[in-house]
Formats: C-alpha cells, sequence, structure tokens
C-alpha cells in the first residue's frame, strides 16, 4: 500500500518540497532556492534531492514512496508532462516529467502552479467539501484555476482558469498580455502599485509617498495596503477601484459556471480582505444573476504559501487513485 | 432494446415534438401551439397528445418508445424535475418531470433549453467532435449552454452558461436582468432594434426608418439586417458595434474555459453571419490569451429550430445509456 508522496511547488526563486502520509498528512517539508540561473539539469537534480531530504527529515525510505507530484509555471501540457515555456525558469519545451522520473523513478505527475493551488484548498484548505469552484490569486498578477465536478478542469489545452485576462475595463490600461483592461492591468499588485504612482506623478498620494520613503518608484501594493490601513481615503480608493474590478471578474465567472464556492488568495487579498470585501461583494451582487449570487460562497484562501506544495500532494495522491478529504 | 425516443421543445407559443431511433435517426415530427394560456394540466395534456401523434405518424407503437427528453424555459432542477419558474408559461414550482411521466408511463427526462441546444448542436450539429464546447444563441435574449467533457456542465445550481449577463460594458444600459451594460442589453436583437430607434430618434437612420414603413416603433433587428444587407452605413455600425461586444463576451469564455468550440445560433447570427464574422473574430483576438484563440474554432449552428427537440431527444438517449454521434 501506498506509504508516502512527494508534493513539489517549482516557483522561479525557491522550490518547496512536501512529504505526506497517504491520508495527507505532512511529515517533513523543505524549501530550497531554485536557483534557475545554473541552468535546466541543475534544477532537476536540486529537485531530487530535495525529494530525498524531506524523506531523510522524516526518517523515511525513499522506497515508501509511491508518487510525486510538481506544481509549475504554466504553460505546460500534464498530459505528455511537456513544459512549453517557463519564463521565470528560462525553460522552452522541456519533457520535464520524463526527466524529472528519469532522476527519482518514482511516477511523476504535472501540473500548472494555478490549478493545483485550486487542488491544495479545494482538498486540504478552503474548498473542502465544494464541488465546483474557482481558485483566485491576487498578488503580483491575477490568476486562477478551476474545479468541476471535483476536478481540475483545464479546457481543451490546459489553458483554463485565466480570470486574469478577462476584459473589465474596455479600452483600459495595457496588459503583459498585449490586451487592454484586462482584470490582471487593473486590480493586481502590480495594478495597484502603478495607480499610486500615477498619482504621486499627479502631485497627490502624501501619505503613500512618505510611506515609500518619498520615493514613488519605491511604493509597492504593500505601502497602498498600509496607508489604506492607517485610514489614508486615497490609498483606500484605490483598493476599493481594485476590489470593483475584481468583483467584475467574479461575476463573469459566476454566470458562466454557477459555481458554489470562490477561494480568494495571494498577497493582495491577504494584507486587504477587510478592505476589499465590501466593494468586492457589492459589484458582484451588482453584476451576477440574482439565483448565481445567492448559490456562491466567498472564501479566504486557507493554506497561504503553503498551497502549491499540499496541491501538489493532492495531485501526486490522485495519480495513485487516492482522494484525501473526498 | 431501446427501440425510440422522444424529444419535446417545450416553447411559450409551440411544442416541437421528434421521435428518433436509438441511433438518433429522426421518424417523425409534429408541432403545435403549446395553449399556455389554457393553463399548467391542459399544456400536459397537449404533451402527452404529441408523443402518441409522433408515434402514430410513424406506424410505431408506443411501447416501443424508451424514454422522453424536454427541454423547457428554466429556471429548473434536471434532478428532480421541477420547474421553478416559467414566465412565459405561467408557471410557477411545478413537478413537471413527475406529472408528464405519470401521464406517459416513460421515463421522463428535463433539462433547460439553453443547456440543450447545446447538447443538440454537440450530438447532431455543429458541435459533433467537440468535447469542450459552448453553445451561444443571439436573438430576442443572448443565452448559453455549456458541454464540457462531453457532457451539459450545469455547475452547483443548473445555472451555468448565462453568457448574456456577463457585463462587457461598465455602467452601459440597463439590462431586463437589473444589470447594467450586460451582453444581452448591447448584442441581443433586442439591444440592436433599440440602438436603431435611437438613432431614429436622433433624426438619422433614414434607410432603417424607410424599411420600417416609416415608423420607429416598427423597427426590430431584421430591419437593421436587411439594411446592413444593401449597404447601409448606420445599420452596419449597429450590427458591428454589437459584433464587438459579442467578442468581449465570448473571450472572456475562451480565457475562462479554453474551449475548442463556440457554436453561434439564434436569429442575429444567422440572418448576419458573414456581416458579423469579421469583427467579431477581431473583437476575440484581441481580447483572448493567445494559445487560446488558437485552440478555439468559432462555428455557426447547423440545427437551426430542429436545436432544442434533437438536444431533447440526445437528453433522452443518454437518460437511458445511449450516446448517439460519440
Amino acid at each position: 500500500m501506498a506509504g508516502y508522496v512527494v508534493g513539489i511547488d517549482l516557483g522561479g526563486t525557491k522550490i518547496y518540497t512536501v512529504l505526506a502520509a497517504a491520508d495527507g498528512e505532512i511529515a517533513a517539508e523543505v524549501e530550497v532556492p531554485t536557483g534557475a540561473e545554473q541552468g535546466y539539469e541543475r534544477v532537476l537534480d536540486r529537485i531530487a534531492e530535495t525529494v530525498f531530504a524531506v524523506c531523510s527529515r522524516a526518517g523515511v525510505g525513499p522506497g515508501a514512496v509511491s508518487a510525486v507530484g510538481v506544481g509549475a509555471p504554466g504553460p505546460l501540457d500534464p498530459g505528455n508532462g511537456v513544459i512549453h515555456q517557463a519564463p521565470n525558469l528560462g525553460w522552452r519545451k522541456v519533457p520535464f516529467r520524463d526527466d524529472l522520473g528519469a532522476r527519482l523513478r518514482f511516477p511523476v505527475y504535472l501540473e500548472n502552479d494555478a490549478n493545483l493551488g485550486a487542488l491544495g484548498e479545494h482538498t486540504y484548505g478552503a474548498g473542502r467539501g465544494s464541488s465546483e469552484m474557482m481558485y483566485v490569486t491576487v498578488s503580483t498578477g491575477v490568476g486562477g484555476g478551476l474545479i468541476l465536478r471535483g476536478e481540475i478542469y483545464g479546457g481543451a489545452g490546459g489553458g483554463a482558469g485565466e480570470i486574469g485576462h478577462i476584459t473589465v475595463v474596455p479600452r483600459g490600461p495595457r496588459c503583459g498580455c498585449g490586451g487592454r483592461g484586462c482584470l490582471e492591468a487593473v486590480a493586481s499588485g502590480t495594478a495597484i502599485a502603478r495607480r499610486a504612482q500615477e498619482l504621486i506623478t499627479r502631485g497627490a498620494g502624501t501619505e503613500i509617498l512618505t510611506r515609500a520613503g518619498g520615493e514613488a518608484g519605491a511604493v509597492t501594493a504593500a505601502t497602498v495596503a498600509g496607508a489604506a490601513g492607517a485610514g489614508d481615503p486615497e490609498a483606500r480608493a484605490i483598493l476599493e477601484e481594485a476590489a470593483v474590478h475584481l468583483g467584475t471578474g467574479l461575476a463573469a465567472v459566476v454566470n458562466l459556471l454557477n459555481p458554489d464556492l470562490i477561494v480568494l488568495g495571494g498577497g493582495v487579498m491577504k494584507h486587504n480582505w477587510a478592505l476589499l470585501w465590501d466593494r468586492l461583494d457589492l459589484s458582484l451582487r451588482e453584476q451576477a444573476l440574482e439565483a448565481a449570487y445567492r448559490r456562491v460562497r466567498l472564501a479566504p484562501a486557507a493554506l497561504g504559501d503553503r498551497v502549491g506544495g499540499l496541491g501538489a500532494v493532492a495531485l501526486a495522491l490522485r495519480g495513485i487513485g487516492l482522494r484525501p478529504g473526498g
């Protein structure tokens, strides 16, 4: 019988690796720098080392590990295990799953990190008991993953869940994707910081500027959150505007998919929940059909930085036919 | 073995009933007025009569019928067969499936008409071979149904697919749902007619007005389509604007669900395909992520007015475990 599985959250700056028992309980975890600048082969070696490190830390023989799940930045193809493009890692078209499998000799399962965020919250976090949910993360960018009928839903090409690129402001600000007025371009941490910097350029935003040590270029979403938390009306207005746009994006999801739950994670949500909540909920209520609005619940993400690793654990467990927590 | 099934498209003004063999081939069809004003019981009787009428017309004994599928205006609950509300029929909370089942003594399956439109095109029409598709109908209103992993997707409450109420113009025109700037409020046949009437009120739209016999109140989407077809630039501009908004709504679907196909039906699409197509495609391309845009195909609906009846046939066949055409 399956003793343990390993979940790995592979990011641009760090690798977070978790050893979990078949019931999902965490036995050990390690975090190391990715070291992407050392190249693909070295990163693979390092990932393999973390797998043996968590085993060693828990006093578990590697022979007790049944499967390894990995969440990686997309776009990637879970079916053949190829990462098509990972700009943060400098990779293009790498047969990641097979290359890691050759090093580890365990079955390896690969998914993109947004989908694993959804699976992590669904299995171990705020999404337990839900069957039709979306996970939305608002941090530097805005991303998302779908769980439909209790399974990750990737659509025809594995790329479903891209709520960050729904147009919410026609002819609005340019987005990194090449579009205009995408949700990400008006409600991400990056967009919030840019709005504050624009304010400062116009000679306003004094409180925000002071908190950034008088340097407009040093303003981040966290600066704005700090000022808003201290009652600064300009900072609050910027966050409220982002919340209204988030509500527009969520309303599209609610009308299209009639989900029972939307889990909201990422730094921007975490640090501003109380402040964003009312506006977001009002904006959603105004734009969603009534029956669909009544059916959906909004909840803060519960797993924090562990979400990717735990999602990868859940992926590995599903890979070998187990479903912790339903 | 299953000999035949019956599919019924129950509308506000007419009942369309189809008898089909287990391979999906149509043996007979009838259409009668709904007569909703005569009340719920009389409509049930009339539906039952059409079932026997198609059998008689095809020379098939009712004993050879294995199941009956019905598409009805929603919101309704396919699970318990209750129609919650059907304003066109004047019904509220009627146990339709059981009441019709008691009259027919066949197993009855119920679905909302937008979802059956999707299933009909998926099984017999433009959606054959697709597994992740959306069906969008643009007529008086804008509606839609989803087929995900080859199955109708209703979401948590059976109400998924409501693309008509995605906000595409923030603070735009009022919609019948109570919202503002919904796709339906700016791209439906009703919205197209209203835009033309506004034009006429401002003293313009001469060609459109002439085609409506000089009466602004008589202008419909068909009037606008006729004028546009004859080259009238004002009529063309109205349709092109609707096409841009449709593109915005479809881009939300494409980014969120990464489908392989969107089937476009309804009178407005049917009568203006060539005219709408370029603008719609351009708007979609500008607003969808590139990989998702490349993955999706847009196709005109193939089944016309038969789509609901054929969807109901497919529902009945699936109810008894058969899947014509995949």
